[in-house]
């Protein structure tokens, strides 16, 4: 339902938000002079700062109603609260819908919470099921109450269907906008069939064939209706060797499907073999896109994507939980340079050297983690190879532990005129790449094995061995060899 | 060119590679066996081998001609060096050309080097024009002659221009798999035409509309042409008012269009408004995958992809470049601490508290950094809310520091019952933040401005300054305020 009018297209969306600002300012600057020029004199002006407001106004809602949802979501996201609130008042209230849609969740919560009861429902209304189960976390339960109350059996099913699949399953990318047609019938018929359509669902690049009962057969592309002559049967020309997904496949395996496969839409079958949906490569674009940017926020400790513009108070929630876990392990490291302060006092060198024991080994460990997350998601790990690969990081660490640990050492000596000083720091940072190494490896492949994410806090836990790890090695091999 | 035969999906890759896993091991055993058995008194046995030996490389080339190129990829990639060259001379020599198409940089370049001239002069020649560009770096310059020369005189045209265009550039996206049509005739004759394919290109969702002299004109979805009844005219129903690409255009440009828009193909015009070319989503989801990759091993300090399998020299050196620059700055702040030495001797407890005051900041800003990049990526930050936004990130370190800066504070004191070293801490951990916030914001805004990357090394800076900075604030305040 989101095809009611004809989307315009910009090559430039940054223009289209430089022209918004621009009006947003204008429109600024006549609120502050009819303000300053509140004086009974003063009406004159007044009055052409009203006209001036309405037009500059007038040519928002003009400028807005031209363009794509797309754009005006991007536009929404770039603007601070205010200014944002009152773009999205100037919206047409039959395009809320298709908006909200768009935006991101941070986004969309403060669009939300401006909206009426009334205003949500309309704009849930207009959206097809599938779009409402998106909506539907953000949407209050009185809202969801009336939106379901106004859909049909069949839409009330398929929004159940919608969201009771968890959101990284195929179910959760899934829409009901699919055409499907018998095989014993001639392409003539199809062809007559899909003509009773003003305009055919987006990504219809083909339609799926199925028997009486719904039970998938295969798929005839519309590229085939096209090329073949109008009296060959569905039957003979469809393709039943190909992909099908199912509800409560992970998004993921889904998603590689696409890419391995080029695909512009895949059918999604029940355990019986009945057709439920299907995905298409434009929601899967956008599960890529999600994902790729929550791994990035992930590692650097960011719980969820922030709309810029919130408040310093709600940013800065968003970023505690990992400074916190960081703070703790900062101090857990603390205490094992506490338990050496004897040797530090001593051999106040080794309070210089020690960080870069540390620091080199955490960054080695961080790209061990990172390749050994990669090979897991790409399911190149296998039972028989994850030795192998284990043995072929411990390489790597000793190697660079010693290229590195050497030059270290070399610098520690220098520095310092101690050929054991030195020695213990190579020593220190050899054995500190290799503990790098192996949990760089293992911690991923355990939490795995746990059946949990492994890109999610690995590099907390591997940055606190590494580091308080490092500060032991160094300070424990000093104590021994360099204090008696 | 790619679409000789029928593709086979499978549900499931992964089992694929476990039966190929199972039999390459078979076929291990028995060439241990054989080997073992050569006496003379064991020709019988012998035998037995060879004859199993023939069996299971059979069953596997036989596995491996029912397999999609892409599956096959995925199963190169997962494979050690020796199984993996095994399985590729199993591998039909027709389709050498689509499946070096699919596998990543690195094993590409270790499957090239096992392979001759002429072999690979073949392989080039199984495929479009657009594919042969993206082979072409990894090719010997003998091959590209011998692949040119067989080339027609538009197809050289195509590859000369496909070569011509930046890696990041739309024009190295583009295909030239397109279907053109004339405004004034009737879908009729479209049809008509279209009828002479066997197949349309991969993602035809629509079909081109340019004059006589090749100028762009507008688009016409093939949906529309199955919809409509077929004496309509082509430019009536054509959309004029459509996306269309520039060769030269940012890649990633493309790829937020078709998010945007949705898209599955779009046309690429030059700037006399000639059609040139086509990009389809298929290429712009690899492209999003790769880049996201590119940003994650970045943020890892990983120079590219690693063949997992790859030797460990060759890994090490991937990771060497990350490694000696934070090598560097771990220097650089030894020196700083060393700078402090006295100050340290007397009060052995600053040893123990200072990783804190560093590592801290370091998370902080690069959150910090992260929200940046991500914006300015976006578009968001412009020169009008780049101060707002400085102003903000600025608020969170301050709050941030007052907050954790104030457990530190309480934890130092409890530790060394110093009330002097808890406000120290305290107030170390608070200018370090401010300055995390305000270099993890600024950075990136200035790497932008001089027109590099900031997701490219902003860290390392980043984490420099705050690691530096952190010591420097903390012994310098502790020197002034606690050691006289």
């Amino acid at each position: 339902m989101t095809e009611n009018h004809e989307p315009r297209y910009t090559e430039n969306v940054q223009e289209h938000l430089q022209q918004v600002l621009h009006l947003l300012e204008k429109h600024a600057q006549v609120e502050t002079v009819s303000h300053q020029q509140e004086l009974p004199r003063a009406d004159h002006h007044e009055m052409v700062g009203a006209v001036l407001h309405k037009r500059h106004l007038a040519e928002l809602r003009e400028k807005l109603s031209g363009m794509h949802p797309a754009d005006i979501a991007y536009i929404l996201e770039a603007l601070p609260i205010e200014q944002r609130l009152l773009v999205w008042d100037m919206v047409k209230a039959e395009r809320d819908g298709e908006i909200l849609i768009e935006v991101s969740d941070a986004v969309r919560e403060s669009l939300i919470a401006t909206m009426s009861r009334e205003e949500l429902r309309e704009a849930a209304e207009q959206l097809d099921t599938d779009e409402i189960a998106d909506l539907a976390p953000d949407l209050p339960q009185a809202v969801m109450r009336d939106v379901f109350k106004s859909l049909s059996i069949e839409e009330r099913e398929q929004l159940r269907a919608a969201m009771s699949y968890p959101e990284d399953s195929v179910g959760a990318l899934m829409d009901f906008n699919m055409i499907h047609v018998r095989e014993d019938i001639t392409l003539e018929v199809v062809s007559r069939y899909l003509r009773r359509f003003d305009e055919l669902p987006d990504h219809t690049d083909q339609v799926f064939v199925v028997d009486r009962d719904d039970r998938f057969k295969g798929v005839l592309p519309i590229n085939l209706i096209v090329v073949n002559e109008p009296e060959k049967v569905v039957g003979s020309l469809m393709l039943a060797d190909t992909i099908t997904l199912r509800p409560d496949d992970k998004a993921d395996h889904a998603a590689q499907a696409f890419e391995r496969y080029d695909l512009v839409s895949a059918p999604v079958v029940d355990e019986d073999g009945k057709l439920v949906g299907r995905v298409t490569v434009n929601v899967v674009l956008d599960f890529i896109r999600t994902e790729s940017e929550s791994d990035v926020l992930n590692l650097a400790g960011l719980r969820e994507e922030e709309d810029i513009f919130a408040s310093v108070w709600k940013s800065a929630q968003n970023r505690w939980t990992w400074l916190a876990l960081n703070l703790c392990t900062a101090f857990f490291a603390s205490r094992v340079i506490g338990s050496f302060e004897g040797t530090i006092e001593k051999y106040v060198a080794l309070a210089t050297l020690m960080p870069i024991v540390a620091g080199i080994a955490g960054n080695s460990a961080n790209q061990t983690t990172t390749i050994a997350i990669r090979s897991l998601a790409l399911g190149q790990i296998t039972q028989g190879n994850a030795r192998r690969l284990l043995l072929k990081e411990l390489a790597i660490g000793g190697f660079n532990g010693l290229l590195w640990g050497g030059i270290a050492g070399l610098f520690a000596y220098f520095l310092y005129h101690s050929l054991a000083l030195g020695v213990v720091m190579t020593g220190a940072m050899l054995l500190n790449l290799l503990v790098g190494a192996l949990v760089g490896m293992a911690i991923p492949l355990v939490m795995q094995k746990m059946g949990r994410d492994p890109a999610i806090g690995s590099s907390v836990m591997i940055t606190a061995i590494t580091d308080s790890g490092g500060f032991f090695i160094f300070l424990g091999l000093a104590t021994i060899f360099l204090i008696n």
